[in-house]
C-alpha cells in the first residue's frame, strides 16, 4: 500500500495539525501511507530510526490522558527525539493569560514540535499562534483529535482496504465527542457515508449540516453499517440531564450482540478507549472477533510517528 | 565471579519474571552473574551500553514507588531502551476490567518489556496472560517481588562469598511483606538457613510450610544469624491490632545495637528501604559498620539490569 | 564572545553549583562564555552534543517547578545524558532523617549528577554532603537560586554588551526571594550597581549589609535604572500582613508603563516567571518592547547547559 518514494517525498502544507479541518483528501492519504511504514517499523525488534534526532518534542497536557500522552510518547521516542513530559494541573492555570505565558516559555526552550491537548475548544489553536514550532492537537475540548481520526481511518483501511463508499456509524454520546467530530470530518472528506447515532440529548445542534445521517435509534442507525464505531459516554460530564440513568442508556444504545446484529454480518466494531463496558459497549463485543479496538491503539502510534514525521519535514533546513 | 561467556549465553526458561518461584537455582545463579557485569559498568564514567537499544520498556506503576521505579528506569535507559513510565492514580482502576484493558493497550504499542507493579497479589500474572511482551514483577500486593530477593542475595554473595550454610534472619512484618516471601524462596532455594521473627500477629498462618525456622523473640532469632535483614513495617496498614504501639514495636522487635549482639559479630544489616527509622531500626545500626543498605540499592539497579537483559534475549529476533 | 579553546578548558574550582556565593568572578564569566555555544547548538536543529553520554542525571525537585525542571531537563537530554525526573510530595517527607536516606538512595544509584530544589533554605547543600556526585541547587528555600542568576546576567550581558557600571533595580517581594539572593551576589560580583525596591515589610533585616542600595518607593529605586527586575510576588506565602492588598500592591509597586517612564529611556524590564500579571507586573510592560522575560527562558537552557557540561568536566576519567 505504501510506495517508499512517494512517502519520503510526502509533507503537510501546514506548520501545525491543528485538526482534520483544513486537510485536503490527498493529504489525509499520504498521512496513512506514511504511518504504513511505522506499522512495519513498530513490529520490528529495533524500532527506532533517526528521523528526529536531536529535535526536542515536548507534549503539553492541560487536561490528563495517560494513554493519548504515551502514545505521543513513545512515537517521538522510536523517532529519536527528545521528548519531554508537562503535565499542566488546572490549579495552576486559573486565567486565560496563562496559557499564553506557558507557550511562549516553552516557546524560547527552541522545541520543534508541542503536542498540546486542553479541554477547551481553540485553545491549541490559540497557543499555536504563539509559538515558532510545529503544533500537534492531541484533543481540545469538543473540537477535534485529529491523530485520534486518522489512526480510526488507517485501522478502516487495512481491515476493508478501503474508505470510500463504507457505511460508518458512529454511536453514542456525539454531543461531547471531539472523536465525533474529527471523525466526520475525515470520513466525509475520504467518501463515506456517515451516521450519527444518538438520543437527541447527545446530538448537537445543526449536525445535520455536517452532511451526516442522524439516527436516534440502532436499529435504524446500523442498518447495513459496515463500521460501528462506538463513543465513550463522557460519565463526568453527565451529571445533568443528558441520560436517564447508566442502565437505561445501555439498554437503548449500548452496543451489545443483539444490536451489532442490525449490522452488516461482516461489519467491524471500533471504540477510542477507555472504554466503559457494560455502558456504551458490552464485553462480548468489545473482546469479539468483530471488534478493531486492539489494532487501533498500534495503529495510533503508527499515526502519530506520521504526523511527527511529516511536521518535522517542513522544519527549517531539514 | 562472572565468566563473561556464562554471561552471554545466559537466558532464564520464562518468558516472565513474574516471582522467584519457577527459578531454578541455576538461573537465581545466573541472573546474580550477569549483574556482576552491570555493577562494573555502572561504576564506570560511561554507564551505558546497547543491548536494548530500540527496545521500549513501560514501566506502569498502579501503586506509587518512587524506590523501585526509578531503579528501573535507570536500569532500561543504561541499557539503551526507550523507556516509559506510567502512574496509574487508583482513582481510575474501579473495576477489575480495566487492568485487562490497561494490559491489552499497552501490549498494542509493541512494547518489549513490561515492568509492573500492582497493589494486589497475582494482578501481574494475569496482566501478564494478556500481552506478547515479557513481564517483570515489580512487586505485587504480599505475594512476590522477585528483583528485591535478587539484590538482596546479590549483596549477601558479594559480603559473605557465599550463600549456602548462612543463617539469615528475616525480622518483623512478614505478614504483609512479599520481600519476605520471595526472599525465603529464594534463600532456600540457594542453601541457605532461613529463620522468620516476629510477633505472632505479624506472622502469615502455615509460615512454617516454607521450611523456615520460625521464632518469636530476637533474642533467639538472630542467635548465630549471619544476616539480619529488617522489614519495613508497613504502618498504613497498621490501623488495626497487630501492634499494641510503635513504641513497644520497636523495644521488642526495633534492631538496636543491644539486640545487635545476639547475631554473630560479623553479622550484617539489610533493610529493603524505605526505612521507618527508630520503628524496625535505629539509626545508630542503619548507618553503622554492618549495615549493607546502601549496597542494597546500587546492586539493584545491577539486578534489574541483569533481568531486562536476559528476558530481552529471548525476544523474537533478538 | 566566546573563544572555543577558553570554553573548551574551562572547569568550575568546586565539585557543586550551591550558590552565587563561593564562585568567583572569573567562574561567572567563564560559565556565560560557555552558554554562549549552547545558544547557537540550541537554535540548529540538530539541538544535540554527546558531552553527557552515558552519565546518569537526575532531577529530584521537592517542590513542585514545572518551568525549571523542564529547563534542566531539556538541558541535560541535549547534552545525551540520561535523566530521570524524581517529583517528592511532601507528605512522604516528614523527618528530617529523611532527606539524608533519599540523598543516600539516589547517590547509591550511581548518578553523576543531582539536580535538586528543596523548600528548605540549606538543605540542597545538606544533600551535597552525603552524596559522591556533583550537585546542582535548582532553588532552595529563600536562599540561593543560582542558575537564575547566571541566566539573568546571560541576558543582560548580551543586551547591554557589559554588567559593569550598569544599574539594576530589584523590585518587589525581596524578603521571600531566593532569585533576589542570588542576583544581588552576582551583580555585585560583576561590578553592577544594584538596587532593591520594596515596601519595608518586603525587605529582609540587614539587607544594607549585601552592598545594595535600599529605596522603598519606585520613582527613586528606578530612577536611572538600565534594568528593572522585578520578582515574583509570592502570594502563596502572603496570608500574614506583608501587603494590605493585591490592588494596593499593584498600585504602590507594580510595573506599569507609568513607574517604568522613572528609569532609564533604554531601560530592559525581566522577571523570572511565572508571572502574576496585574500583580507586580502589568501586560503592557510584560509583552513590551522592554521586556526580555521570553528571552530569559531561553538563556535559561542554554546557562543550565553550561553549568551540567562544566561540573562534568570535572568528574573522574572524563
Amino acid at each position: 500500500m505504501t510506495s517508499a518514494p512517494f512517502a519520503s517525498a510526502f509533507t503537510l502544507s501546514g506548520r501545525d495539525l491543528l485538526g482534520i479541518e483544513g486537510l485536503s483528501a490527498p493529504e489525509i492519504v499520504g498521512l496513512l501511507d506514511l504511518a504504513e511504514e511505522f506499522i512495519v517499523l513498530n513490529r520490528q525488534i529495533e524500532k527506532k530510526c533517526t528521523t528526529l534526532r536531536g529535535r526536542t518534542q515536548i507534549n503539553i497536557f492541560f487536561e490528563a490522558s495517560t494513554r493519548t500522552q504515551s502514545s505521543f510518547e513513545i512515537a517521538g521516542k522510536r523517532l529519536g527525539a527528545d521528548v519531554m513530559n508537562m503535565s499542566v494541573s488546572s490549579s495552576s492555570l486559573k486565567k486565560g493569560e496563562t496559557l499564553i505565558d506557558t507557550a511562549i516559555t516553552l516557546n524560547a526552550m527552541n522545541p520543534d514540535i508541542l503536542v498540546v491537548r486542553h479541554h477547551a475548544s481553540g485553545a491549541v489553536a490559540l497557543l499555536a499562534r504563539k509559538v515558532d514550532c510545529c503544533v500537534v492537537n492531541a484533543g481540545d475540548g469538543a473540537h477535534e483529535h485529529p491523530t485520534q481520526a486518522l489512526l480510526d481511518a488507517l485501522t478502516i483501511r487495512r481491515n476493508k482496504g478501503r474508505i470510500a463508499g463504507l457505511t460508518v456509524a458512529i454511536c453514542g454520546d456525539v454531543l461531547h465527542s471531539r472523536v465525533a467530530r474529527s471523525n466526520i470530518l475525515l470520513l466525509g472528506a475520504l467518501g463515506a457515508n456517515v451516521r450519527v447515532v444518538a438520543p437527541s440529548t447527545l446530538l448537537p445542534a445543526g449536525i445535520e449540516n455536517f452532511g451526516v445521517e442522524v439516527h436516534r435509534s440502532m436499529a435504524s442507525g446500523l442498518d447495513g453499517a459496515d463500521i460501528v464505531m462506538m463513543l465513550r459516554l463522557q460519565r463526568e460530564r453527565m451529571a445533568g440531564s443528558f441520560i436517564p440513568s447508566v442502565k437505561e442508556y445501555f439498554h437503548f444504545y449500548g452496543l451489545d450482540e443483539d444490536k451489532l446484529r442490525y449490522a452488516r454480518p461482516d461489519a467491524l466494531v471500533m471504540h477510542p478507549g477507555p472504554m466503559n463496558r457494560g455502558v456504551e459497549i458490552d464485553s462480548g463485543v468489545a473482546d469479539g472477533p468483530q471488534s478493531l479496538i486492539r489494532e487501533q491503539v498500534e495503529m495510533g502510534v503508527a499515526v502519530r510517528m506520521a504526523v511527527l514525521d511529516a511536521l518535522a519535514r517542513k522544519l527549517p533546513n531539514a
